[in-house]
C-alpha cells in the first residue's frame, strides 16, 4: 500500500519541508535579489512539470517574474539551449536523476545562470549539477506513482515565492496548510464512493483555471497512470476553444475550482456543462461550486496560492480508488517503473 | 466543405506569406536586434497555442531565445503580470479578438516591451494592441476548426526565426515548403482509408518529440475537435514518464516522427509500443519510422525546423475523415463557436 500510505503522508512532509528547506530557500531568494534576476526558468518532466505551471503561475503573479518552461529536448536533443546567464534555473526532478534536466542545469550554470535543484535526493546528479538545493526530504518514494514528491515539489514553490517577498501573512498561511490536508484526507471515504460510481468511465476531462490549473494536469495524470482512465486536463479557457465538442450528456467531468478570480468562470463553464447533462465532480471550497454537481469539499481558508498544495489530495485519492473499483492495483501499474531516463 | 477546402489552400497560404510578411518579419528582427532582447513571450490560446509550442522549439534552438509561453490569465484574471519590459511579446489569435491575449499584449506594450500581433484580421483589438504586426492572410476562415491559420501562424513563426539570423540556406527552404505541402495534400485517399479503419477508435495517443511535439498537441485538438475521439496528445519523453501504462493490446497510437536528433528515441519507443501490441499509424519522412506501422510518407528534405509546417497536413486530413467515417459532420462540430471570447 505504498501509494495510498504515501498520500496519507502529505502534512507530515509539508511541516517537515517548512522547517529544512527554510535556510536553503531564503539564501536562493538573497542570490535572486542580489542578482537582480528577472527570468525563471524551470526544466522538469511529468509530475514535476505540473510542479513548474504550479510556479508559472504563483511566481508570475505574486513575484512578477516570467517562468519559461524549458523544453528539456533543447539542451539534450538539439544541444543549442536559450541565453540563460541573468536566469534562476530551477530543475525538478524527484529521483534527481533524469538526464534531459541534468544537461538543461549543467548548461545553465556553464553559461553563468543561478540554479537550484528540487530532488529527493541530494546525492543525486541534479544535486551536484546545481549551485542550491531544496531537499524534498520526504523519505523514499516507494509508489510508482509520485504523490508526496509532487506536494513537497510544490510546497517548495510556495516556500520560494514567499521567500521573495515580504508579506507577513505569507507564513502563517504557509503553516496552516497541513491541517488543511489533514481535513481533505479525511474526505477519503466520500470520494472512494464517488470513485466507485465511476468505475466505469473510460475517459474524463479534468478542469480547472488559473492558479489550479497545475492540479488539472496532476490529477488526470494520476488517473490515466493508476486507473488506466484516459483522461484530459484542460484549463477551463482552453476547454472552451475547441474541447468542448466531446461532451454528450454523461461525459464525465472532473473539475477543481477554489475561491479567487476564476471562480465566476469556473461556475459559468459549469452551468454550460450541466445544460449539456455532462457528469460533474467538483473538488471546491465554494458553496456554489459544490452544489453544480458530485462535490468534494475543502475547508474554506486557505489562500488561492496555497489551494493547489491542499486541492491535489482528493485527487490522488480519487485516483487511487478509482483504480481499485476498476479491479486494478495501483500500487503496481503495468509498463512504468519509478525512474525514467529520457535522454 | 470549408475545412477541407481550407486544409487544401495550405500551399497557396504559405506561398503568399513569404511574400506578404517579409517587411513586418524583418522590420521586427530589426527591432529585437537593436533593443538586444533577450526574452520572447507568447500569450496564445488554443490552437494558436500550438503555434507558440513551435516558436519556444525553434527561437530557442535556432536563434537561442528562451521563450516563456504567458499563462495569459495572469493579465485577464489575477492583473498582476510579470515584468515584461526587455522582451518580445508576441499575442497570436486567429480572430485578434481573444480578450485575455490582447490583455497581455496591451500590459507589455504599457511595460515598454516590444510587442507583436499575429492575426488573420489586421481591424482587431489585438492588432491594434501590438506595436508590429504580422498578417496572416489567409482570407476568410470559415470552418470552425482552425486549419489554414495554424499554418500561417506557424510559418510566420518560422520567417521570424529566419530574419533573425543570417544563414543564407533558410529562404530557399522557406520557398520549398509549399511544394511539399502539396505532396502532403496528395496523401489524402491512404489518410482517408486509415481514418476509415481506425473510425470506431474512442481514444488514442498522439506522440512526438522535440520540435514535432506542436504537431501531435495540434493533431490531437482536431481529432477531438472535428471526430469527438478523445485524442491524448505526449512528448514522446513524457509518455515514457508515465501514461505508457495505458497502453494495452490494440491501443491505437498517432505519432509524427521526421528527421532529426529525436529519431533514435522515437524509433525506441516504436518498438516498446509494437512489443506492447499497439496500432501505430505513424507520419514521417524516415523508411525506418515508416515501416513500424500504418504509415503516411512525407517528401524528404525538409529541415526539421520547418518539417511542422509539412507534418499538420496529413493531419488535419486524418482528423477531418476520421470525423467523416464516424458519421459526423467535420463542418458543423458541436458546442464550438469560431470565436471564443475567453476573459
Amino acid at each position: 500500500m505504498s501509494t495510498r500510505t504515501e498520500i496519507g503522508e502529505g502534512p507530515d512532509v509539508v511541516e517537515r519541508l517548512l522547517a529544512t528547506a527554510a535556510a536553503p530557500v531564503a539564501a536562493i531568494a538573497r542570490a535572486v535579489r542580489e542578482r537582480d534576476i528577472s527570468l525563471v526558468v524551470i526544466a522538469a518532466r511529468g509530475t514535476s512539470d505540473h510542479a513548474a505551471i504550479y510556479a508559472q503561475y504563483i511566481l508570475g503573479t505574486r513575484n512578477r517574474l516570467p517562468v519559461a518552461l524549458a523544453a528539456p529536448s533543447l539542451a539534450s536533443l538539439y544541444r543549442a539551449t536559450p541565453r540563460l546567464a541573468n536566469a534562476l534555473v530551477i530543475g525538478i526532478s524527484q529521483s534527481g536523476r533524469s538526464p534531459d534536466v541534468v544537461a538543461v542545469l549543467d548548461d545553465a550554470r556553464r553559461q553563468g545562470a543561478l540554479t537550484m535543484a528540487v530532488t529527493n535526493d541530494p546525492a543525486s546528479e541534479l544535486a551536484t549539477a546545481a549551485e542550491h538545493l531544496v531537499e524534498l526530504g520526504t523519505g523514499p518514494e516507494r509508489g510508482v506513482a509520485a504523490t508526496k514528491t509532487y506536494l513537497a515539489s510544490i510546497a517548495a514553490i510556495a516556500m520560494l515565492s514567499a521567500a521573495l517577498r515580504d508579506d507577513p501573512s505569507d507564513a502563517p498561511a504557509l503553516a496552516a496548510v497541513p491541517a488543511a490536508l489533514a481535513a481533505a484526507l479525511e474526505q477519503e471515504a466520500l470520494v472512494r464512493d464517488l470513485a466507485g460510481d465511476r468505475a466505469d468511465d473510460e475517459r474524463c476531462a479534468v478542469l480547472a483555471r488559473g492558479i489550479q490549473y497545475a492540479t488539472a494536469r496532476e490529477w488526470a495524470l494520476k488517473v490515466k497512470e493508476l486507473a488506466y482512465v484516459l483522461a484530459d486536463p484542460y484549463s477551463a479557457a482552453d476547454f472552451q476553444h475547441g474541447p468542448i465538442a466531446l461532451v454528450e450528456p454523461d461525459f464525465p467531468v472532473l473539475a477543481v475550482a477554489t475561491a479567487g478570480p476564476a471562480m465566476p468562470e469556473m461556475l459559468d463553464l459549469f452551468e454550460r456543462l450541466r445544460a449539456a447533462r455532462a457528469r460533474l465532480l467538483v473538488v471546491s471550497d465554494d458553496q456554489a461550486a459544490l452544489a453544480m454537481g458530485d462535490a468534494v469539499a475543502l475547508v474554506p481558508g486557505t489562500p488561492e496560492w496555497l489551494a493547489p498544495l491542499v486541492a491535489i489530495v482528493p485527487g490522488q485519492l480519487y485516483a487511487w480508488h478509482l483504480a481499485r473499483s476498476r479491479g486494478l492495483d495501483p500500487e503496481h501499474p503495468r509498463n512504468l517503473s519509478k525512474v525514467t531516463l529520457t535522454r
